[in-house]
């Protein structure tokens, strides 16, 4: 995506550079010795971001612009998946779909977006939405870049019931960030998807590797979201007073074969 | 409520100084000239932070605490509102009296807890929770802090009909902090409150110049604030490398006479 995202500046005549790092202090150490930019875009998910880099970006760059709501609050800008609308949206699509038991799968991680997708999931849980029944969800130590994949296939361990079945119609899966990989896990367990059950992700439709062609995605697309780093790139640059934004994206569905109506 | 959490604090041998400024320029040179502390305590709500000013509070203590989940993604701790789970156990509390029509009036404001009244509002109301109506919502351009009873007055005079009635059985405020003054936007409009509107305002139970022992008040108590930004500001003087961490305070209500049941 990042490529993507550099090639659409390229057109808008804005040269871009690209730096990845693994550790702050690595990442703290080059950036120390790079010359200044106009704006420096950030893409940190999962983890809190050291105020010290912050700081330092801001001597650097003349406006900061984050890919994610990772941060709030401060005089930056962000371009944000509306977690919360796209958990609405992927209700509302099972619900339509006859589903009335609906589980999910998501992250313990303490960033904003996460703690989002949680806190939404118990308060729509709490109201029943359209009579359904949003069922005790699983949040997962691990987060989607570490092995979550295996943490997934634990939950499906414990929630099948001994006949095979599920408590739920159709789950629900934020931060599966490999398609096939996550097909594997199914098929391992002789569980047909969406035979045995629906699936449904919460991620970024468009991204190959995500929906493996199969599952159905529902979140902010990644042309969507490049266009919109793109556009508060543009802006901040030709006005550096401009009030700060966060743009929320609003999700879309892309829907595949890993879902069907139930009755 | 800063000095009762002053009191707090010295029960616990913790010495505190209190600064306060209206300019972000000015607070930056006050602190450049300040020695070094161990905890900085920090209450901003409303606008931006700017990233100098908290990298400048980082360097001049070992810790950084927020009061409100002003900022949020950041090697901080913090004491924040839960503004959605106050949201739902307001509306719970009006649907279980009976209210179906219900209307709203917030900010615009762009921080992230006003943010969070705005998109959870909008998210409940497409759900129709408990078959009620959640009317179209009023966002004040003004914010708590500014003159908003002029606002809050306006949106009642365009709300109501020709006949004097509205079209919510019950009204829910946000960002009402004197409550004698908003009596009077009532009075002088000749609004009987609870007998024509019930009004419930999501707030801080237990802070009286809000309720004016007249309104209820759905929100985080004083109490429980104080006492968490007491707690979380000495485990971080006990042990540095603790975990960041977010804690949301659980909603309460201090039920007034500014409400009925209604059939």
């Amino acid at each position: 995506m990042l490529s993507r995202l550099q090639d659409a500046l390229s057109e808008h005549d804005v040269d871009t550079i690209q730096i990845t790092y693994s550790e702050t202090e690595h990442g703290l150490y080059m950036l120390r010795s790079m010359p200044s930019v106009d704006v420096a875009i950030v893409q940190c998910h999962f983890e809190p971001v050291a105020i010290e880099l912050l700081s330092l970006l801001r001597r650097k760059a003349k406006s900061v612009l984050f890919d994610g709501a990772t941060v709030s609050g401060l005089d930056v800008d962000a371009v944000a998946s509306n977690w919360r609308v796209s958990l609405d949206m992927c209700m509302r699509h099972l619900i339509e779909r006859g589903h009335r038991n609906i589980g999910m799968i998501g992250s313990t991680g303490r960033s904003r977006p996460i703690e989002a997708i949680r806190l939404h999931y118990e308060s729509l849980r709490a109201w029943s939405p359209g009579g359904a029944v949003l069922h005790d969800p699983v949040w997962l130590d691990s987060l989607p870049n570490e092995d979550n994949l295996g943490e997934i296939g634990e939950a499906l361990d414990v929630a099948r019931r001994p006949d095979g079945s599920f408590p739920w119609s159709a789950l629900v899966i934020w931060g599966a960030l490999d398609g096939k990989l996550l097909q594997g896990v199914f098929s391992e367990r002789d569980i047909a998807v969406p035979g045995d059950l629906s699936v449904v992700l919460l991620g970024h439709p468009g991204v190959a590797t995500e929906s493996n062609n199969f599952f159905t995605v529902i979140g902010s697309s990644a042309a969507e979201t490049i266009s919109a780093l793109c556009e508060l790139t543009l802006r901040r640059m030709a006005d550096e007073r401009a009030e700060f934004v966060t743009r929320y994206l609003e999700p879309v569905i892309a829907e595949g074969q890993s879902e069907v109506d139930t009755i």
